[in-house]
């Protein structure tokens, strides 16, 4: 388990998927050495903002020789903690979140959805991607007894607060959540939306013209 | 139509949907008038970051008396060129274009999808959500005709990048990205990538546990 350094900029840590995204791409394409002006180039950053972003967790290579990526994906899969799985729940089983528990893009990256909710009577006891569906009321007890950490969430907005301070109240301290609203969870808990709309709504800025 | 401010930060206007999303979300509550405090408070993010923030586009309100919201909204509309209606295409009618197609979400926010296209022959001549399915030949003369700016794309990753290219070879600006992959695009071309696996991956850090 790495030690987590606490001075680390959040947009650092966000940036460091992309670059082992981009990174496993390149393996795939057969390269073993990249420069950081090579892959600043493949990451459309500048290359001292990689060098600057993996400073902050040691040396990587040795000036004017590049970074061995195979090298460079461990330690960057070592230092996001995704070098072992991640259990997730899900919570809300409508047509997104089944699509979401079928999603197969999840398990070749070491997330396992393992639990899944949600407040329908009717659909409790069902199952959706082979998981039982559980009562919203059985959160805590089975999140607790399995150990989860990370959930899913995919109510709809006006539910959405109510299900994350369960989730809060019930150890998760990773929340991806689809509901288009403005989540608030305690500091320790982190947070991301997927949201398109908010996605579109950052690129018309630079775009300006009716179309 | 706003001026672009060419020395505004990404990571600000990236923030300003999001100050929207939940200025809305007060006014929809009974809220008039709301202080940076409060607002920062909702956010999850300080004072005086909104304060600089907002002070990149003008003066918002007088100090100690706190913010309109409806000014600040009508305001926050008019900078990020969401005071009129965009129209959008998108390419790839898989599961995941269709879901996209009749999103509810996007209509409500100005977002309407007017075309679509797919390469599979067998796909194209037919509707989805009331959208005649174009051939991927077809884009650059649909999109110049139709004057189409901003671009969903929900192929496959293998397709992705040479389906981008001919967005942008057809005057596409803006892009929603799907497809887990780092998309290469020129530097005037926005593109934002809808990525739970990243979304994910940028959490794990923090938690550091196995789950």
């Amino acid at each position: 388990m790495t030690e987590i350094q606490q001075d680390v900029p959040e947009v650092v840590v966000a940036r460091l998927p992309q670059y082992l995204r981009t990174l496993t791409q390149l393996i795939d394409q057969g390269m073993q050495v990249i420069s950081s002006q090579q892959l600043g180039e493949q990451l459309q950053v500048t290359p001292a903002q990689i060098r600057k972003d993996l400073s902050y967790f040691g040396r990587f290579g040795k000036q004017g020789r590049g970074y061995s990526i195979a090298h460079l994906v461990d330690r960057l899969r070592h230092i996001l903690a995704l070098d072992h799985d991640w259990t997730v729940a899900v919570v809300g089983i409508g047509r997104l979140g089944r699509a979401i528990i079928n999603y197969p893009g999840f398990g070749p990256e070491g997330f396992r959805v393992t639990c899944a909710f949600d407040a329908d009577p009717a659909l409790v006891g069902q199952k959706a991607g082979g998981l039982t569906i559980h009562p919203l009321s059985q959160i805590r007890d089975v999140l607790e007894q399995k150990q989860v950490k990370i959930a899913i969430v995919a109510v709809p907005a006006a539910n959405a607060q109510e299900v994350i301070d369960q989730l809060v109240m019930s150890g998760i301290k990773a929340i991806l959540n689809y509901a288009p609203f403005a989540a608030q969870t305690p500091a320790d808990v982190q947070v991301r939306s997927i949201d398109p709309v908010l996605a579109l709504q950052s690129m018309t800025y630079y775009v300006q013209a009716p179309g």
